[in-house]
């Protein structure tokens, strides 16, 4: 039996025939040619030829520009056509079309076959919370203020204040590489050994993401390398090797700790409404299919901005196990239905104490409330910064209001007194 | 000495204090804070601190929006914060700050430190004509018609008849991956018999790019297959790999063909004016800093448009000898400047005989003609298509019109007659 994968476009055009474009993009991107093949030979490509599965068109509305006429054009890709690897699916249904005028991809699902190639998440959400030993609330992330150029004592410092407030993980900065300042294996030394100093007072286990960077055929030894100083998390620049590398490692059985995929470069891809890929496609559904256990995204709550809607979007497509969701065609939901595990999901950037209800309302409790300035900045110093986020994280947990909490609680006072509460 | 790195950035935004936002993006992107830091520090951290170069304001004219308010902003990054790899580089200038709002990456220029990390195209446009024995004319390159789901007999008779109407070069179709119908191996075999079967009866040689496909760990071994195969070279979507990949793959003593690079996912980066990486970085600069001896790109000629100027300036960057379009920092021009091999130009899609003239104009005798429909699609066949480029570019390089020569060449004045003459 055939099995597709169905890719969801939105294509803008004036005064395109979108049925006809439709076929167009259905017949290119496979066969080459239908039409004027001859019957026989019709019989033996029919396999081969990609499905317009429906197309909406959206006339302009009254007072609307006629550039803002578009179609959202779904046609479904034959698996026999491409390899099981996300570079040949990409190629296949965004390769060429991509140049194709305005046109973006908006999503893709997978037949159970193609999707039977990737394992998902190693970890996933609960995978991390197992290693942390914390499964009643959100997790707690912070990412070192300032690396370049700091040598390993700085570093250091950095960590343990960091951690001694009670933060979960610890990021790298993704623009932190192999340098001589703090070379890898003896970063991840003096960060594991600030993390198990922190650890007498807080009583806290810790994961410690060391960014994964250099030569792309090097980058399964990296890893391993890695693992071997003792290193317990990966975070890795996805986008700057594309989805497979991320899904390679994943797949690799001596790449045993959590990968955490960082959104580097993906405002290259998602923003405009126009062209490339959208967000909850990029950072959601092809980051965990190819097995990222968290990922980065922006949040909608601070300096770097992305839209509500597309947030949740993401986050949805991290967390879903609604089969559905992820896979096209007949399937026996209870029994082929590939279960990947969750990403965790971290949206990233402007996060402050106040935001805390905000982001619990929005996420719910699996997410890593994720904060750089939010804690580094807070006027009492970067460990009350941390504990500042953990009494925001408990009450909101309790049903209770920041301002009521923070009665008790002077760090979390300070931090409202600085940043304010959102509702 | 510190060196540095020049990225250029066009940032929209209808009211930011661009000073701002450029001392933001020096200080955010390198060292995290600087005013803060205490002055013994600052002078530790100097040589980590990013530049503004300078910022070039466009106010909106009369009758323009508010949001056509940009600025051009340049900013030199120090070499000493990052690896010499494309990843990180581009990590640094363009990780994070992509989806910092309405900005896209014009433009990067190299230290000579950095650069002497790349060797560039081993083969290159010049490599390319040695293989060929061919020096004196443009190249011509053709596009098998339909491949997928077309077995060895049918593609090695499309093979022939391109072969045997005087193409130079044939390449796989990019979405053509490993399959059981025409495997890797098998279809080397049967395409290069066709190309000495053709080569009997033209007298000329001809390069086969076989798609270089699948996991992206595999990639070189996968190389080193088709290379044992007997392919003289390859072809490979950079975009769905990275730029690394290609590097790397270049970089290899063992991979010594020649690689073409196709541009595939590319229109999910440049064709926004707001986002994105401009189409003469992408496909220009990068791709031949990572080593690609052809590139193709989309031609301004055909159904999928690149406007002309957007073209010219990937030519411009493929071919260019003037080290100061490439470096950036002082160098001695004759000692220091990294001499990188010139990728040879394959501007694609719409392309049939009688836009030869217009192409050379565009982009002078150092250019592959490529067509694939323009061939195939010949009213006297395959081999007259092929024939009919060949007498078209005879034709120009003789500085005859193709209507002239079309009087005593029948294949010529078919193509004419079926597709006309563009001036």
């Amino acid at each position: 039996m055939n099995s597709y994968c169905l890719a969801t476009y939105r294509c803008y055009d004036e005064k395109a025939d979108f049925a006809k474009k439709a076929t167009g993009i259905a017949v290119g991107l496979t066969v080459g040619s239908w039409t004027e093949l001859p019957e026989a030979q019709k019989a033996q490509m029919e396999k081969h030829l990609g499905k317009v599965v429906d197309i909406d068109v959206h006339e302009p509305a009254n007072g609307e520009p006629a550039s803002a006429r578009y179609a959202d054009i779904r046609i479904a890709y034959p698996d026999v056509n491409y390899s099981r690897d996300l570079p040949a699916l990409l190629v296949t249904v965004f390769g060429k079309l991509s140049m194709d005028g305005r046109i973006k991809l908006l999503d893709l699902s997978f037949s159970p076959a193609f999707l039977s190639g990737f394992a998902g998440p190693k970890f996933g959400m609960n995978g991390v919370r197992n290693l942390l030993g914390v499964h009643d609330r959100p997790l707690l992330m912070s990412i070192f203020k300032s690396v370049v150029g700091y040598e390993l004592p700085a570093l250091r410092e950095q960590f343990y204040l960091q951690a001694a407030g009670g933060v979960d993980l610890i990021k790298d900065d993704e623009i932190l590489f192999e340098n001589p300042l703090t070379p890898l294996e003896r970063r991840i030394e003096v960060c594991l050994s600030a993390a198990e100093e922190a650890r007498a007072r807080t009583g806290q286990k810790l994961l410690y993401a060391v960014n994964l960077t250099g030569p792309t055929f090097g980058l399964p030894e990296q890893a391993r390398k890695a693992i071997r100083a003792g290193v317990n998390a990966l975070l890795f620049n996805v986008l700057a090797y594309g989805f497979d590398a991320l899904h390679a490692l994943s797949a690799d059985p001596e790449i045993n700790v959590p990968i955490m995929a960082h959104p580097a470069m993906a405002g290259a891809f998602y923003p405009s409404p126009h062209y490339g890929i959208a967000a909850p496609l990029l950072l959601g559904k092809l980051m965990r299919l190819a097995g990222a256990d968290l990922v980065l995204f922006p949040s909608p709550y601070g300096s770097v901005v992305m839209p509500r809607e597309e947030n949740l979007a993401i986050k949805h497509a991290l967390l879903t196990d609604r089969a559905a969701d992820y896979v096209y065609g007949d399937y026996d939901a209870d029994v082929n239905a590939p279960k990947l595990a969750a990403s965790f999901p971290v949206p990233s950037a402007g996060i402050h104490p106040g935001l805390v209800p905000l982001i619990l309302r929005d996420f719910g409790g699996d997410v890593v409330v994720n904060a750089g300035g939010g804690i580094h900045g807070h006027p009492l110093g970067t460990i009350a910064g941390g504990q500042a986020f953990r009494q925001a994280i408990d009450a909101t947990l309790q049903g209770m209001t920041l301002q009521d909490y923070a009665l008790g609680h002077p760090e979390l006072q300070a931090a409202i007194d600085a940043w304010g509460v959102r509702a």
